[in-house]
Order: C-alpha cells, then structure tokens, then sequence
C-alpha cells in the first residue's frame, strides 16, 4: 500500500508519560498491535528514562520486545541522553529519539545540562551507534525541542533553530524532529521554520510534531504539508496535557490528523475505522484519560473515500 | 486601525439560534456592544424568521435597533425569504444575509422549497431593495449553504457550485457568503471552492464560513486565506453545535482565529484580550451553553504580539 506521508503514533510515549497512573504494560502492547494492524508504520513506544523519573516508563524493556515482535513496525523510542540510548542498543530497537532544545533554558529546565553538552552527547550517542554492526544499529534522530517557541523564552530566532539543526547534521543524525513543544507555533511560522529546515537537512527525513494547545495543530500539519514535510508525530485522542499549560490538549489528534489528509488525497496507509476502534483500548485501560477527538465525536462525512483505500 | 481581514460574529444567529433557552435581549445587547469595543467591524445579530420556528429571534426587532445604535458597526441579519428581507427593510439593518443551499435535498429541509424557488425569491428582494432609497438599501448577499458538502447529498460538484453562484451573483448578490454548513470541507476541497468562487465573483466579497465539526476549521481558514479569500465568519467560543451532527462542535471558535490571524501577522482590528473578556457575558447569560476554544483555555504563547495592536 503506497503512502505520501507517514505517521508516527507518540501516545505511548508523549501522551502518558505525564499520566498519573501506570498502564499495564499488555495494554500498551495492544494499543501497539492494534495500531499496527490498522496501518500505522511507525511508534514510539516507550522513553529510555530512569522510572524512577517516568514511572510510565519503568516497563520500557518490555514493552520494546513486544513491539520489536510486531511484523513491519518501525519501533522508536525517546532518549535524553547516552544511558537511554546504551538501553536502546541492548534491546535492539529500531529508532532512537535523541532530544534536545533550541530553548537553553528549556534545555537546562527538560535535561539539567547545557545544550553544548546535550550534543556533545549526541555526538558520542552517534560514534558508538556507528561502531554497532550494520544490523543492530539503530537510526538517530535529532530532536530539537522549543524549536517553534518556548515558554520560558518566547520565540526563538531561525538562525538559532538553524544553527543547532546544522550542530545535529554535522554530529551526524540520520533524521531530524523539529517539535513545537508548547503549541505556539502559527501556520505562518510553521512554513518559515519548515522550509529553512528542509533546506538545510537536504536528503534527511525531517518530522513534524505539534502539539494542538492553541488549536492551530492541524492547520500547522498542513502548513508544514506545504512546505514539503512528509513525516507526523500525532497521539491517539490527542493526549498528552502540556505540563506547560495547565488544562491545555496534548499532541495532535492522530485520527483527525489522518482524516484530513486522507480527504485532501494524501495516503498515509492508515485504515481510519481501524484506527478509531483503537481508542476503545485507551479507555478500558485508562477511563480517567480524557480523550480528544473530532472525528470520533461527529462521524465521517457522508460518502468519504480516504485516499489510501481508493489506491 | 487598518485591517487585512474582517471577521464577522455570527454567534448570536447561528450560535444560539438551536438552543434551548432564550438569551434575554440586554444580554445579546451586552455582547454585540462589548465585541464592537473589542474592534468586532460586523455582527449577524439575528435571523428574520417566524418566532415559531426560532423562538431564539422573538427579539429580532429589538435586537436589530440595538445594535444600530452602536457607532461604527455593521448589523447584519440573516434571512431565508422575502417576508423576512422587509421585515430587514423596515428595520433599517445594514446588511441582509438570503440563504439558500447549493444541494437540492438540503434545501427542501432548510426552507422547504426548490433551490429554483429560493434564486426567484432572491431576485425579487434584490429587485425590492434596489427600489429603495439609497440610504435605506441594505446590502444584499447571496449565501449558498452546503457549498462544501451536505449531509444529505454528500460532495457537492463544484460545478454545481459555480452555476448557483453565477445565478446569485446575475440577480444581483452585493456580496456571497460560502458556507461549510456541515463541516465536511478539507483544506485542499477549500482551496479549490473558494478559488474558483472568488474568480467567478470578481470585485464582489467573498466571506468563508466554517464550522469545526471534525477539526479542520481553521486549517481551511488558513486555506481560504491563501487563495484570497478575506471576510470569515466565527462564533464567540465557537457556540452553535450542527443540528445534523450531535455532540459536534459549531462554527470556528473566533477567538482562536482571530489568535491565529493575529500570530501570522495578519490584522484582524480586534483586541484579542477583549474579545475573550466577552466569553463572560455568555458564561453570565447562559451557563449551561458549552463554550469552545484554545486559547480561552491554554492563554496566549509568551510574547504574543499581535499584527493589530502592532500597527
């Protein structure tokens, strides 16, 4: 099934890990099965983090081998630093997700350490990703959170993004996540830093990821869809609160996300049906989380036909 | 104060116009006065129908003289026929908004007769106005409801479009209003839609109206932006759920859009804090009324500063 755009759940990750009670760890690898089968190409399942800090995260090995066990899924998982990613050796995941911000303080506030020392790291997360055999190496993603703005310092200068997307490249990331960590970014904003991204990465995938806070989520998706973005962080329901902006929705809604493009003729390769029976899943293992979603709340338009099933 | 775009308020017709219970006159008075403070240049503040089928608009009379009497605003009202256009005569309101539907089916439902009926009934209060003294003639658009879809019909050829727009526009139409009715429209139908409306119109303005029933409403702002269009209608708190699709959120909530607009530096002449101070009145007047929007929720990213107060 062809696919002009791919879709990367981060619910598992970006939308629980603030959550305050734990979910078992067979109900997330559900959610990855389900989700799996309805399409979707890729996950990011868990955070290498201390559970001591991420308490969500304390089956992080688990829930990696049991995604590592589902046929054709790309299995990706956050890191903050050079133990998350040593743990991602070991288990053999597919795709690390190394972030840092363009915010210094955001980056002292998120990793307690400078953004220097963040790459730093991230350049020795690369060398000894390099040094594995070609089988077990993972792919490295840059992440530069804040990247569309920052609550501690406002908006962020291009030529700042610029520069550490250029420090990330040089140190040798195989693909790029530029997020709008707090959901201040505007369609406008989102073609300016997009384009001048895209321009820089040259062959590196570059993904998208927003957060709908300020209810331009998907009106950034298709900004960034413009400007030539081919790869989309989305949640499930759309969790994931901004512990930034109390009451705020999380990421955007990854079913919603999909209607769009899918009536715009664009194929992301996901079975929308599928995919909204998903959320049955959600909310027998955690009936306290509340769950966004237009889509599932209106119904689809009388007589849509999704792209991808028309292919 | 110089403006790029005029946002229209069409919260006190479409917004409560299916609710339950009445807003007392002062209350709607209240809001049309404190959104015209707020730089609000054109409120639709009532609907000229029989109170028996929208015991919402008992009040139409007294609504429409107070809201002439505040300096500087455009009054506009909606009408579904010729009784409804004199009743907008006598009274003396600025702007007349006929609406029609562009499906055959949606039509019969809304105003029980042929979309022929309704063009024939628009030719005759064109005519009825234009025998008006000059400074008593209101201005008269031609809306076309359903033009992005129908819950009856489904997709809507455009050519079909075109060919009602054509005819609204030969009897005369000041202006058109193209209505996403039931919140059917992606961002790619929008660009095409309003693309070849704005063409076929000419000098004549076009306004977009969106409702958010499944989450695009402001990306396919954006995406009417694009292609020119520059008049866009929106609720206070995006009150007005459709009728044809329960538990489905109403038009586009204007104090995110009017954030968006703003974050791209296009000049809507509203205050934005004011604006969100007016959800107050509607909390006060209807408590039981669900209020939408992002920002109202989430406030503004550090450093807003929007193109308006920057000119």
């Amino acid at each position: 099934m062809g696919r002009d755009v791919i879709m990367r759940e981060v619910g598992l990750r970006d939308g629980i890990q603030g959550f305050g009670e734990f979910m078992p760890t067979e109900d997330k690898l559900r959610w990855v099965r389900a989700e799996a089968d309805a399409g979707m190409a890729e996950i990011e399942v868990t955070s290498y983090v201390p559970p001591k800090l991420l308490p969500q995260f304390a089956d992080a090995e688990a829930v990696t081998y049991g995604a590592l066990a589902v046929e054709g899924l790309t299995v990706a998982a956050l890191i903050p630093n050079l133990r998350g990613a040593q743990r991602g050796f070991e288990l053999g995941v597919h795709k690390l997700n190394f972030v840092m911000s363009a915010s210094e303080t955001h980056n002292q506030k998120n990793v307690r350490r400078s953004r220097e020392a963040s790459l730093e790291e991230f350049r020795t997360i690369v060398e000894q990703a390099k040094a594995l055999p070609a089988e077990r190496r993972p792919v490295i993603c840059g992440g530069l959170a804040t990247a569309l703005g920052c609550s501690y310092e406002g908006s962020i200068e291009l030529s700042e993004v610029l520069k550490w997307v250029g420090k990330l490249l040089e140190a040798g990331a195989d693909e790029l996540i530029i997020p709008d960590t707090v959901g201040y970014a505007s369609p406008a904003l989102v073609k300016r830093v997009y384009a001048a991204v895209l321009a820089e990465a040259g062959n590196i995938p570059v993904a998208a990821h927003f957060h709908d806070t300020r209810g331009t989520g998907l009106a950034n998706l298709c900004a960034a869809l413009e400007v030539g973005v081919r790869h989309f962080d989305a949640s499930l329901a759309g969790i994931g609160g901004c512990p930034f902006a109390p009451g705020a929705s999380g990421n955007i809604v990854m079913e919603d996300a999909v209607y769009m493009l899918e009536s715009m003729g664009v194929r992301t390769g996901i079975d929308l049906d599928r995919l909204l029976a998903v959320r049955e899943i959600l909310k027998g293992s955690l009936p306290s989380l509340q769950l966004e979603g237009a889509i599932a709340r209106a119904g689809l338009p009388r007589g849509f036909a999704p792209a991808t099933l028309a292919a």
